[in-house]
């Protein structure tokens, strides 16, 4: 039993660094519970005045399970977070028109026979929501209030801190062939002293962080300590921020040599993007998106001790808004006909980066997959790119089907590995299925 | 220097409690900063990527002054909170007409010839916006962003909470007068046993309460380190959330005999209402209120370690939708047409409480003043009443006039007593203004 809680635990810190353990994470898999036997309907954590005993969710055990199927939605009533807002301009409409896809059949990754509606509850899906030609064709929450609880988006939050930088460099404000300490001179004696803002974007930078869970003198400690992540210990003299924990990290090996997934590269890449707009990323993201594409709600993003925004891991969103946001993508920056982002920007992150490169980041479970822009390309038949968060946050864009898919999950398990061959199977399954 | 930094802490520490304390802090007035020396415009507070030195504020320095005129803006910044969600429907017009009330003259409490204008700047005021027959007659803001960010309203916080509980007294569903047991068993062996839900709807209710900022043994400390107001101490052993604190407080006197201001009272009323509702504070708020009142933005409370709101004192949200707020109570509980509360409810607000027993509560400078369901009510010849919390937060309601004021404000003054001589005489100076 211990064991098993130190596993969660382990499998939580990943969160902070996207998921270079993934295959660890893989060989080692614990009985897992069915997503039916903790379903927050059922659990109620934190109901009750006061809740009491095992119904309480507090810093110290937000993270395990089930109990992180709450936190995932509930985020700002555990730590400070600062607000994105949508401002005052109505809610856009998306047009209903339903089409029934639970009952759709196809094969998943085992060859066994399932549905969609089978695979959303298997992959522990707390929000499903899909847009057809801009139409919401499906719309399924299983998990009390997904549907209008900001979720914990993790590593998605990269893709949109890499979207708006790369507004940037094609407005000409960022050159993405610049030293990184051109822009944040904090960062001149560090890994990224000798990086290029293209290597930072696409992570081909080499930078020394070690992830091991039994020692804490391992970067992923001082990642998580300064971010506010996990409680600093008592006595703990490191870095108290991000952009203190940030240049105290060294290179290791040799730039632009392959892809490994870092989240200490979306944070440099937030900062720089701060250091150019001269703006938070939390009032880029209200002024950018938010406010242009009529969400329904205010998101928000984790901050730490100064505030600086998780750039990396902290955005909280709801289902609806994301499929607005992966509809503008879809459409090449635009929505309701008006220009959000550049075309030639969303083509870029479409075409992808060098898949070469991509072997060197170990992750088996996305055969044939390049990065881009801190997006994920899948470059199928389809055109299917997305951003992707670990215990199984996705926006899935597929430009052939017309087709934006969002699913929040709470997996017991952080890795996005966990479900991903099943989940790639799904989203063959669903742009057979809108076309129907 | 230093013993002006404890009174300020020590002022600090009022918020928690509402302010019994006040002619204290009025004898000991320290020499104070003009509001024009102290705009967030020029501290630039958490400003910077990241903010360095004296620009950062945290849990430690958030309380100091002037650091506390940016918390008081960005409280979901520095500590949990709890949405209260706008919903989608859309953002209700306050029509404007504008009115030039700046230059109007009156004079001030000491009769020296002052402005509206002036009054405002004098009292440390971030947001002031003034309704009169329901148009928008004055808008003015005078520390950044105070247009737009959720304010910590402090006790004004009360009002909410007393209204809500008149509206189920009304209603039937509380029985104002039965004792505080018969809703909430947990406080059968506390201060609360004997008390009657009218007595801690008017804080008529005897409780222990000692305010001694030298003595961390008295309950003010219980009530700051449970609630999560002030960090705990190490090897703090005491009670770890509110609703564990408030029963562990004692009777001292008659119940009934007279008014004394205490904020736990608030606390045990919110409480009651959960408990007959089912339903947390910030639901309710969000159902009763901020969906039916087309509000520009969400709302949001602080919340303790279990997720227990501050119902006395956690309220942030923007002058505009507690002007909104302000006009329904005005119109007797309706709004664009639409019920929202009892006209007998706010009737019985209006009409105010004992002005006799009011005279034990020491407040001087609220002269003739009475307390009912946790609404000050003036008793002046307009039939004024209004919502009030420390460091300058009001919703001032004058009937006769047509009238509503919010104010809202970061004195570097905790007490109330601070402004408000010079602020009954601008009450009087707007009704005649808008009238002109």
């Amino acid at each position: 039993m211990h064991s098993v809680k130190a596993l969660w635990k382990l499998m939580f810190f990943v969160v902070a660094v996207g998921l270079s353990t993934t295959s660890l994470i893989h060989a080692e898999q614990p009985q897992l519970p069915a997503p039916e036997n903790v379903r927050l309907d059922d659990l109620n954590f934190m109901t009750g005045f006061p809740p009491v005993g095992d119904k309480i969710i507090n810093t110290q055990n937000k993270t395990k399970y089930p109990q992180l199927r709450w936190t995932l939605q509930h985020t700002r009533e555990l730590v400070p977070t600062r607000n994105i807002r949508r401002g005052t301009a109505p809610v856009s409409k998306l047009p209903a028109a339903p089409l029934d896809l639970s009952a759709f059949a196809f094969q998943d990754d085992k060859g066994q026979p399932t549905t969609i509606g089978k695979w959303q509850k298997d992959t522990y899906t707390d929000a499903l929501v899909i847009l057809h030609k801009g139409n919401l064709v499906y719309e399924q929450y299983l998990n009390r209030e997904a549907d209008r609880n900001q979720h914990l988006l993790f590593s998605v939050t990269k893709s949109f801190t890499g979207l708006m930088a790369a507004q940037l460099v094609h407005e000409g404000k960022i050159d993405e062939n610049a030293l990184v300490p051109r822009y944040v001179p904090e960062l001149a004696n560090s890994a990224w002293g000798d990086m290029t803002v293209r290597q930072v974007m696409d992570m081909t930078g080499a930078v020394k962080f070690r992830e091991v869970y039994t020692d804490p003198t391992t970067e992923i400690f001082g990642y998580s300590f300064a971010s506010g992540m996990l409680p600093q210990p008592p006595n703990y003299a490191g870095p108290k921020s991000i952009y203190e924990f940030l240049p105290t990290l060294q290179k290791e090996g040799e730039h632009g040599a392959g892809f490994i997934y870092r989240t200490v590269h979306s944070e440099v890449l937030g900062w720089i993007v701060s250091k150019v707009t001269g703006k938070h990323w939390a009032d880029l993201m209200s002024e950018q998106i938010w406010q242009k594409l009529g969400m329904e709600e205010d998101a928000y993003v984790m901050i730490d001790s100064v505030g600086t925004p998780l750039q990396g891991a902290g955005l909280c969103a709801t289902a609806r808004d994301l499929a607005r946001f992966g509809e503008m993508i879809r459409s090449g920056g635009e929505f309701n006909g008006q220009r959000i982002f550049a075309q030639a920007v969303i083509d870029d992150l479409r075409n992808g980066g060098d898949r070469e490169k991509f072997k060197a980041s170990g992750m088996a479970f996305r055969p044939g997959y390049s990065y881009r822009s801190q997006w994920w390309v899948l470059h199928n038949a389809d055109g299917a790119f997305e951003a992707s968060g670990i215990h199984g946050q996705m926006i899935h864009i597929n430009p052939a089907a017309q087709m934006v898919v969002v699913k929040l999950s709470s997996h017991p398990v952080a890795g996005a590995g966990f479900t991903h061959a099943y989940t790639l199977k799904a989203w063959d399954a669903l742009a057979k299925a809108v076309k129907q």
